[in-house]
């Protein structure tokens, strides 16, 4: 089993984290995404997309999108729990989880890539407006996922999930976006510092 | 438990279908999507984030995002199953479910949003090259997915599931977004008209 990864780039983080909650080790093959290795032809044979991180399986099979390679190591190993235990709590992290990624790096990756300067090479194509839209989108997600804070420990409730990990990586991600994390937001605040001390979430 | 619902709109669309695959029938609300119920406050209460289809289980509970409806129902009733059996197989419908979602249901939404006169009393903000760009990109992923459906009968295997549900959804509102299906694109038309013919997608 090979897990094709990109340093610290959102998508690959994600899953790196979600595999140091498991204490899943694998083999693993570094791309450079500053020379765009995973728009090479070798590389869109394995996955399409064109896009990091991909999981090659022993067979061949190979796995790509993030949610899909940790749905797979969820299924293989269950324990630590990541993605629900219950028919309700498995859908209210995937619930939650859509919502941090949908509604939270989505905007946050569209501001970067669409206002920062230095994202030029990955969109030629750069939208301010569309920025500037998604930037404000971020802000009222990041409201209401305070909100949510206010009631639970972590953003789906009790455990530490999938969801705290997609947040957490779009809430870094904000920094290279130049997104602010309101200071007034001091549950989100509360609860960023604390996932910020898991080891998991440590660069390595 | 409740299901409140938005008529032939995209997502109400996919957990419509998703259900009568599974034969499960439920107590409805529709709201209505023109008069833009789904922003009301009362409704912002029970989904922040203003979307439908919302599910309300019996104790009060509340399960918003389409897949997160389907992976309740899947969960409480596994049978037929739609979104996988084995691990791997678990992976691979959520890595086409995403996929059909990400990069061509969003960009159909988008180019419909930010191109179609009649988007302007929900998007007010068009921005007509976004709007491009995403027709661009779903003519891409339509490519993707003929070439995979030159292998398998559905989207994500040999089995009917989520996947095909996503995309065929984002086929249908295609029409509606003004963006066509190429004629060449043999097996995503043969797949695309055998979906058709099944009783949990025709329009009620």
């Amino acid at each position: 089993m090979k897990l094709y990864d990109g340093g610290k780039a959102p998508n690959p983080r994600r899953v790196q984290i979600f595999l140091k909650e498991k204490g899943i080790e694998i083999e693993r093959e570094q791309l450079d995404l500053n020379a765009r290795e995973q728009k090479s032809e070798a590389f869109s044979e394995l996955n399409p997309m064109q896009t990091v991180p991909v999981l090659e399986l022993d067979d061949g099979q190979i796995i790509a999108e993030s949610v899909a390679i940790c749905r797979y190591f969820e299924e293989v190993q269950p324990e630590p729990a990541l993605m629900g235990r219950t028919p309700v709590g498995k859908a209210m992290v995937e619930m939650w989880q859509r919502r941090a990624e949908l509604n939270l790096m989505m905007p946050v990756a569209f501001a970067f890539r669409h206002l920062h300067p230095g994202a030029k090479t990955i969109e030629p194509l750069q939208i301010g407006e569309w920025g500037d839209l998604n930037k404000e989108r971020a802000g009222r997600t990041m409201r209401i996922f305070d909100e949510k804070l206010a009631d639970s420990e972590f953003i789906a409730g009790d455990d530490f999930t999938i969801a705290d990990i997609t947040a957490f990586v779009a809430c870094q991600f904000m920094k290279v976006a130049k997104i602010e994390r309101p200071e007034e937001l001091v549950h989100l605040n509360r609860w960023f510092a604390a996932v910020s001390e898991r080891p998991s979430t440590a660069f390595d």
